[in-house]
């Protein structure tokens, strides 16, 4: 099985969702997404399990968002958004991975107009766990994601509440950009995302009809 | 010498400049930025020379942006703003590039505060030329860019207008993110963008002291 060093090598576009947990997108005063909307992460922002801690820029609020993330295991183009079978069939593997926000940076961009590549893309803004097996997760919109700082949890819902599933997600993007081998998808994140300082640590793990998937454990200082 | 698919393929990371010649800021109606900012295009929407055309999506009013690309040979982190040593020991080649932007997906992003990754990161949306060795620019301030569609010029404007300077860019990039040997940096357009129509033909091509330089020339149906 890839270790996480080699995804991270073999990865060369990470591919966020934005607002797609209702809970989430109240939380942060957004709207409603009518569909779903993407940006990019770049592969240098990869922080291998251990490697940490995670980097605080100076005057930035840095915001953890745990994600379940894909590993694409083939190339697709415009996947049918009903494609089910063919969307498990183009994912490799699963991962857990903290989608570090610069939530200054991003609400500035936000009112002005601007890319949010700055705001996403630090090094070390993206903690993944390692490589959860495709046979660990039979159905990846029945999966509990859970995260906490200092030991307090602060996010925890089931990967059933996505408002757009898996198969939508790589139909959408796949309309716009060809999906390669290795490239990673973050399939949003649910309510509860908040700040983390320097010295805080963050835990993050993932369950399967209420079992601890093992691979997923991360702990991030 | 690398050839342009030897570059896409260890590309890992495209990293664009937006408003980076003042009169290309006017001319979308856009405020001078006080300090550069950054977005990314996924490496899957390059465009090999001769595999055109470009694909313009449905309902996307498609427009061209001529530009300097800068092919990084060499980690880069938080480089010094006034390391012009520096800036041009970690770039490894230079091509000519050209930022298709979906203008209308751009602009409603612009205007609900949304990334500009769909608008910028459609499959073909980056049409590249050969790679032009280092030595044939010997200094890539004082190039002379132009773009034609169906032979009228429509953008010719040399590379010492830019607004920030190339070590002021990796400066600001690196402070964010790590730049790794393969990378791509685009260092943005000039005045003249517009749109492009399917059957329209664009070329481009780079001067250096009054001469053509032979390995820029591009020719993207
Ligand atoms: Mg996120
Ligand atoms: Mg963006
Ligand atoms: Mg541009």
């Amino acid at each position: 099985m890839a270790s996480a060093a080699t995804i991270a090598r073999n990865c060369r576009k990470v591919m966020c969702i934005g607002r797609n947990y209702a809970d989430h997108v109240k939380e942060l005063n957004n709207t409603k997404p009518k569909q779903p909307f993407f940006f990019l992460k770049p592969p240098s922002s990869i922080l291998l399990p251990g490697a940490g801690p995670v980097l605080r820029p100076k005057g930035v609020n840095m915001h953890f968002e745990i994600e379940l993330g894909l590993v694409m295991g083939k190339t697709v183009r415009d996947l049918h958004p009903e494609d089910t079978q063919g969307a498990l069939d183009a994912i490799d593997g699963y991962l857990l991975a903290i989608d570090m926000t610069a939530r200054n940076v991003q609400e500035e961009a936000k009112v002005r107009g601007l890319p949010w590549s700055i705001a996403k893309g630090f090094d070390t803004f993206l903690p993944i766990s390692n490589l959860i097996a495709k046979s660990r997760i039979p159905d990846p919109q029945n999966a509990h994601l859970w995260l906490s700082v200092n030991n307090e949890i602060k996010q925890s819902d089931s990967t059933g509440l996505m408002l757009f599933r898996i198969p939508r997600q790589l139909s959408d993007i796949s309309k716009v950009m060809t999906l390669e081998a290795g490239d990673i998808i973050l399939t949003g994140t649910p309510k509860g995302v908040g700040p983390v300082r320097t010295g805080d640590v963050m835990k993050a793990g993932l369950q399967v009809n209420g079992k601890d998937i093992e691979e997923a454990n991360m702990e991030v200082p």
